[in-house]
């Protein structure tokens, strides 16, 4: 338990850093070092970390899709997909008798859309400004870890009821509802604190509450959806953990699972309603 | 081969009614058919046809993908994109014990991919107009067919040295010449002809001859690219053609393998330089 504190403080660390550099060139490449750390863990726990040439090129994609909306890579988005594609073709079909058709589209898969939904962190800076990015980078972690978080209490407390006993036998029904209310109310009192933040530095906000009330359970039942694909990764290639870089937490991806929809959900989400706009 | 040459020349008259349609909705519904049959050749071809939840997803996908240029629907591609994504993730977690990643990747991506290769025909019409359009459509699969004929023919001549042997053990690297060679006279002919007949009803343009010598042997390299990657897909899974659609030529995607690539090439390579301009 100690460690797990220590970590999760140390994360919290890195993940303040993270929102206080968000409107530079740094966030991006915060975001490139989580999307390569994560694709590294979803393609040696898929087994398919085997031919170098393959690795370098996902490994490669992973740290270049952050930086899709910089000026100056904006232009070469398709011809860089499109090699993309080919360099994956080319190197298929050089190793036609080693490498299978299925293991090399789940690496293509994961190595553009993994980046790319962790991308979408970025891509909200990028449209949304600074302040409005922050909000909706906090509100995509928080409907993740505290739905996360409140579910575990929830569940310990009054779980009864699987909730998908295959998958991730610990889930409770019960967990999830309290994990959503839980996290809802959490999510208002932090609108409401960041509103409190920003006006001390002079900065007004319009906070959209009912559609914050209205959208963090949705938000949060995507986290629980990430939380449940990442399990089902883990079972079917009988892996325990992602991997062991923050002790007690596990992987990068064990963290980042629930964070892995949450982030794309909450940038469609804004693009459909402003929960925050500045005044 | 009488066969051959009596499917040929259906095939043909498809082509000259789809160029004729170019401008209208008709030719995204071509698309949209061309697209879910060859969809649903690779995947009956690489054993991924097997839950019909999962099947259904897929084909709507494809028929709804050379649509997501028209108005009606390009705010919604984002959503539509997501929700594709979360609905797999839904069906996959839920079928954990019968479907596998690795299966369920190769169906997200060619779901994705292949109606979207073939739909940047569909784009070239949106961004370039129709005269531009129906010239790049012809480019490509010029580039693609021509190449195929011309190096069945040189390779039958002058055939030596093979190409790549465990993967398509016909091809010679004389014949691919020959083909690179041939298509580029050919192109060449056609851009002229183009121009002609376009005169003859008072629409006068510019074509870039230099681009397309210099092009056309890029554009055609990558149909023989797509040509081998099917050709992987068919070896891996043991299958001998896609299907027999075509009398004598096979299934969809035995004739558009080729096309597969140079579709997105073309649109790419439009991007990057003119090959032809209305005056």
């Amino acid at each position: 338990m100690k460690q797990r504190v220590i970590s999760a403080l140390i994360g919290l660390l890195i993940l303040s850093s993270a929102i206080a550099l968000i409107g530079t060139i740094f966030f991006n490449m915060i975001i490139a070092a989580v999307s390569v750390m994560a694709l590294f863990e979803m393609l040696r726990a898929s087994g398919c970390l085997k031919n170098p040439c393959l690795d370098s090129l996902s490994f490669l994609m992973a740290a270049i899709i952050p930086f899709f909306n910089e000026p100056a890579i904006k232009g070469w988005v398709l011809p860089i997909l499109f090699l993309f594609f080919v360099s994956f073709c080319i190197l298929l079909i050089k190793n036609l008798r080693t490498e299978r058709l299925e293991q090399v589209s789940v690496m293509i898969l994961f190595s553009l859309f993994v980046p790319l939904f962790f991308s979408c962190a970025v891509f909200m800076r990028d449209f949304y400004g600074v302040v409005a990015g922050s909000f909706y980078l906090l509100f995509a972690l928080g409907c993740a870890w505290l739905c996360d978080t409140c579910a575990y209490f929830a569940g310990r407390a009054f779980g009864r009821h699987k909730l998908a006993p295959f998958v991730s036998p610990k889930k409770t029904v019960e967990g999830l509802i309290g994990g959503l209310l839980g996290c809802t109310v959490f999510m208002i009192l932090i609108a409401f604190l960041f509103t409190l933040c920003l006006e001390a530095f002079g900065v007004y906000i319009y906070v959209n509450y009912i559609a914050i009330l209205l959208l963090t359970p949705v938000c949060a039942m995507l986290g629980v959806l990430g939380d449940l694909f990442a399990s089902v990764i883990k079972r079917q290639f009988s892996v325990k953990d992602f991997g062991d870089i923050m002790p007690g937490h596990g992987g990068v991806m064990d963290r980042f699972d629930s964070v892995l929809f949450t982030i794309p959900a909450t940038f469609i989400i804004a693009h459909a309603i402003s929960l925050i706009s500045v005044l």
